[in-house]
């Protein structure tokens, strides 16, 4: 096999770390793919690591250890996530957006791959440090997001069901009562979709008043699992007092005024 | 501002391109990027396009014209979709899938985003050269395949509900009956969601009798839209005539006997 230029192994190291977000390679990997040594391939991930840094792209990080390796981890600086909800608060105070009864369609922004998956990485960046087993979302419209902030961190997302479905198997059922409109829910997941004592992240498109997302804390308690952070795309400002009180939101919805057409969304400054 | 050594340059187009498939990057955007000349460029996609065919790792696609410049596509090859969709058919022929009703369990490969995506992708690959606007879906587990497919075509998803919801604003209802069940179904789309002489593609996770696939292509002829293309993850056997006739699977399944735990599923040979 003739020798394989630094080039070309920066190259494909960058696009297989790229394209698999938190996912370990160990140096061994690396150096059987380009049949060279440990040395080699060590001083290669020092450049992509301060080409990563220099241009802002995420973090290559290393473990050490027997399974140890790097990692690339995408995660988005508090600055960029500024930006990013600063353009989507401009891409949805639109008053074409406003829909009877007061809503805003935002299906096409939710159901872009390119917006998605950025959501998903500020939403992923939110959650810094926190140890997760599980990203879970209820159907239906907060799925593409969660799908996007699970990528992020590679581990495996759970959608729970508003009715059970013949492929879930056995199902634990809950109902719960939404929490703006004190109306009686119920929420269904597969018995094989936890394993007890997991870490679950729950990610939503929205929150009004908290009572999906504290079903979903006990259901999670069904589970002998633990919710260990709550993250949305857009939460309202009204009401103040949550049912939930720990939660992180990209976006707050202050008030949509059908009659004079003003949407009024702003992000964390 | 320094000069940009060539390895940097070649990290950073191969994790921009990387990261948004099927999105034209222009040469004076990384010229711009890096304050350097078009031809300094130019010698640099070559490189970063032989390190993708080398690997294997998609192609590196250039458009000429006013609107020109280049783009990832990140397409399977046929013996990667062959090699994929074997792996996949192993995973998932295990009696400890099987649930009551002789239906299988597969939540944990549609929702984990490490599979969905290679999903995607091989479905992507099997409308290669087809134009498409808009990636289709119909709630809920083929979601997040049909978000992968989208992604790795960079089109948006659009999502057809089973009811009507306050934030889809007006929309277009349509009956239909389940091929294999001879049930009536309802399925919904927001009038916004599709603009009219659109071409889109169906995805979906499973396919009997094609029912769906047809309730689909009735929907978009009220949206005075065009369906391209059917691609399911999995098809069954019987009934072998289904009611619409052209359609692509990657994986097809032959039988599953709740008795004897045994579950036969196969990819394309």
């Amino acid at each position: 096999m003739k020798k394989v230029q630094k080039n070309d192994r920066i190259g494909v190291i960058t696009n297989i770390l790229t394209n698999n977000p938190n996912k370990i390679y160990t140096l061994t990997y690396f150096c059987n793919l380009f049949n060279c040594a440990k040395s080699t391939i060590s001083e290669d991930l020092d450049v992509v690591k301060d080409i990563f840094n220099n241009y802002h792209l995420g973090y290559i990080e290393t473990v050490s250890g027997a399974a140890g390796g790097v990692y690339y981890n995408p995660l988005m600086t508090d600055e960029q996530i500024k930006e990013f909800t600063k353009e989507l608060s401009q891409l949805i105070n639109s008053s074409d957006r406003i829909i009877p009864g007061g809503y805003i369609y935002m299906n096409d922004l939710l159901y872009s791959p390119e917006i998605s998956k950025k959501i998903g990485m500020a939403l992923a960046s939110l959650f810094r440090g926190v140890e997760v087993d599980y990203i879970i979302t209820i159907e239906t419209k907060g799925i593409p997001i969660a799908l996007m902030t699970a990528m992020a961190l590679n581990k495996p997302m759970v959608v729970v069901r508003n009715q059970t479905k013949l492929t879930d198997g056995t199902a634990i059922h809950l109902n719960y009562i939404s929490g703006s409109k004190h109306r009686i829910n119920t929420m269904c997941l597969s018995t094989r979709a936890i394993k007890k004592g997991s870490k679950v992240l729950f990610i939503d498109d929205f929150m009004k008043a908290g009572g999906t997302a504290k079903g979903i804390m006990e259901l999670m308690q069904e589970f002998e699992a633990q919710l260990v952070g709550i993250g949305v795309l857009m939460a309202t400002k009204v009401p103040e007092d949550k049912v939930v009180k720990d939660f992180k939101t990209l976006l707050w919805l202050d008030a949509v005024d059908e009659n004079n057409k003003v949407v009024d969304i702003y992000n964390n400054k």
